[in-house]
């Protein structure tokens, strides 16, 4: 968030990252910009077709295109089939990244029985408890919580008001955002004929490595056996995920997603905002759900599911809605119509 | 959480919770478990019928099954109608629940006028306001907050971070997770032709007994009257209910619904994830919703209601969903068709 | 949240805000109530049709009423084209809202180069990074945090456990509820084939005059340029703000609505609750959405748009609900059918 006073040729950048240089190599970028607002040593990027428009006037010292978009541009340009993932690149070797500052704030409360590496950065007002443990260069932000047991393990961050519960257990460089909980309760509760009855809630969370999380997102601790995220998986903000729940690596899931209990997610999947996933459903890997489908049964091929009620203006919306009620009579009639219409052609042939 | 080293014989458990045994009653059981990575001293339940086949293989030390399925195990078992409920004792009774350490940890700020039970646990670095009162035996997590006279009875446990705003009341035994937010002020404005006036939200929330609510879950304090939780309300996680919603006894609410102002839920009603509620709505008791659905108009009647759409492939869905819009003009078009038809059939007869 | 012990009389009443007494003049009033639970010296107001029953037999000194129920009513009253807008204006006039207390609450982290004005209350368990300021009345609630060079105008209010990220900047009279998250990263993976690769988020989050941020909601900062809140939008708890999203002057947002990155929302528009906005869409002023509604592509014309699955018994929407995956093959077979009927009146004439 700094200004970065560190800055890249382009010959630099494609020695490390590959891709071609059109136009001169010796230009030197020092930040990054939307090509809508850039200035002087920016490097921009083009991906979405949507802002080709901003090509011709942008102000940035260089930009990263597709080989399609390779010549619809005048300033200093790499080439490279993935512009997105390439600035992406660019982008985290301009970031000066905040370092840890090895210790323990004055204000924070840490078990005599807990294990903090010294190299790990505790803030002001966190807690951490018996058993707990955090690792190398990790950062633990203002007023964030571990439980007993708990453990965070080398290069994590977590940020304001994290709420870790007991024994969940966070593998190396997961972020967290603020306000995240992990490891609070399942909705585990069993019905007596007149109250609800607690089911204990024993299990754990267990987070893998490089998982991001957004803020304000919950995952539940297991009923009995855990709730498990595997490597890589990105998480958006506010989303829920229920007790065992398993989500396998590399899936990527946007904000506000809800997945109920005991829902299994494959490998490499991207899974939309607002979506809901009934409990006890398998995705199988390598599946894409469009934003604000429900998914209310198993998925066992790969592809992309949707399932979203289009908007239009209210009017219309009321007239067309209202039939919504009568579909299966109107598929009836239907069929009845297409009889009616053989029968009529039967008795004239 | 910790492991037990209470166990108890099926021998026990039948005279504690009734059922029956088949099988050796002097099998001892000191865990919980599921059937497919139960071990040793363990016990299982089989509710669900997806998880049958686990049955034969379970290595669980006895089973809780309906009597359906009382002979398709070869491990003890407890026989029970009702065996996710009867689960739901053991597991209460083995599990080892945390005894409140009572005392107000040092780094806590306790309003000289605030009444704290010698017998309740509060957290570092909680605030506890002006008047606020807090009952025998509970435990106030780590960061956590008590605006003025805000109540909290006996046996509660806020866990860490949760916000109770001032004047709200919680009964005895609640819980409420890491960050919920009780006692905001409720989403009250008027439009004055140019801008937005606030409307000051006077009232409180009230909450009774036996409640659980889920991690960041929001209950917004009523606008004039109050906002009220009545006993035995199980809510779950991201909930967000608005100012002077009235939940009537022993209804549960799954993670991400959202329920508008002024809305009043029966008693005994099961609502499901994600589901909105239009503000002043009115549904009667024993109404159960499906997950995703848009309630937006009251319902008189028990029974369970629904309203999503069925997903499917996305090329599937695009040649389908695109209909929608054309659904009330295919009403009319088949029924003109009814007509044309039945003119065809007069003229030939 | 106090009662107050202000009175003021009818007359005084019109003589600030307008509209006309009908009754008594000098009936004095010092609280709000509805219609429903008034008492004496209360004032309650009637904007809902639905509440008319109430008018009739309600115990409040003096009602709001709009010149269609003038007569309807036999208490005292004022009577103003808006009730809801006036009922706001004497609510605010009648409450006493909390002053700032000025001063750094002892358990407060300031950062020696943070610059707090000394007529702001900066809470307990506060902590203030460098460079952040905070203006003038300002009140920062317990455990709220303000990283580096965050700012904070004058007389806003955060609430408990409210966290501004680094370089996050709010204008004045903004308030935000506990829980509430502005700047965490948005949500910007690059996939290199194999893993997701983190986009740093470089960009702002500004927020203008007069915003209101409900509880749980999370605001992201920009990817590149910055998430923008114009003056006098009113948020809902729980919503998701993504990277880059500008919301126009005075648009209100109701609770647990999602908007993906980039998306512009004009001004003076009304979004309802739970809607999903998809990234990159754009909404033109004065635009309204019913809740629960996907807005999957732009927005132009000013107006009402709906999309929203109506729910009915279970039992019917299964029956209708299987229709919609044939809705297609409908539409061609009554278009067939419209062929076959046009054949045969043509063979018959």
């Amino acid at each position: 968030m700094n200004g970065s006073v560190v800055s890249y040729s382009l010959r630099e950048l494609i020695a490390r990252f590959g891709g071609e240089v059109v136009g001169d190599p010796e230009v030197r970028v020092s930040r990054v910009a939307t090509l809508e607002n850039a200035g002087p040593e920016t490097i921009a990027f083009l991906a979405n077709p949507r802002y080709l428009r901003h090509l011709a006037t942008t102000k940035a010292a260089a930009v990263i295109l597709s080989p399609t978009e390779r010549d619809l541009a005048q300033t200093a340009r790499i080439v490279h089939e993935q512009p997105y993932l390439y600035f992406a690149r660019v982008s985290t070797l301009l970031a000066s990244p905040r370092t840890p500052v090895p210790g323990i704030h004055t204000t924070a409360t840490v078990h005599s029985e807990a294990h903090v590496d010294s190299s790990a950065e505790i803030g002001p007002y966190v807690v951490i408890g018996r058993g707990a443990r955090v690792g190398q260069g990790s950062v633990i932000g203002p007023g964030a919580t571990l439980g007993e047991n708990a453990r965070v393990g080398r290069d994590c961050h977590l940020h304001a008001h994290v709420a870790i519960y007991a024994e969940c257990l966070l593998g190396d460089r997961v972020i967290a955002h603020a306000g995240v909980v992990i490891g609070a309760d399942g909705f585990g509760i069993a019905f007596d004929g007149d109250r609800w009855v607690k089911v204990p809630q024993v299990g754990r969370v267990r987070i893998a490595d490089d998982v991001e999380i957004g803020a304000n997102t919950t995952i539940d601790r297991g009923a009995i056996d855990d709730t498990v995220i595997e490597d890589g998986v990105k998480l958006d903000n506010q989303i829920q995920i229920a007790h065992n729940v398993h989500i396998g690596a590399h899936t990527a899931i946007a904000a506000c997603t809800g997945i109920a209990g005991s829902v299994r997610i494959g490998r490499h999947c991207r899974i939309g905002g607002a979506v809901g996933i009934a409990g006890h459903v398998t995705i199988a890997d390598h599946v894409e759900v469009s934003g604000h489908t429900s998914i209310t049964k198993s998925i066992d091929k790969p592809g992309v599911y949707s399932g979203v009620y289009p908007f239009e203006p209210n009017r219309d919306w009321r007239r067309n809605a209202v039939q919504l009620r009568h579909l299966a009579e109107i598929a009836k009639r239907v069929a009845a119509l297409e009889d009616g219409l053989a029968q009529i052609r039967r008795s004239q042939s």
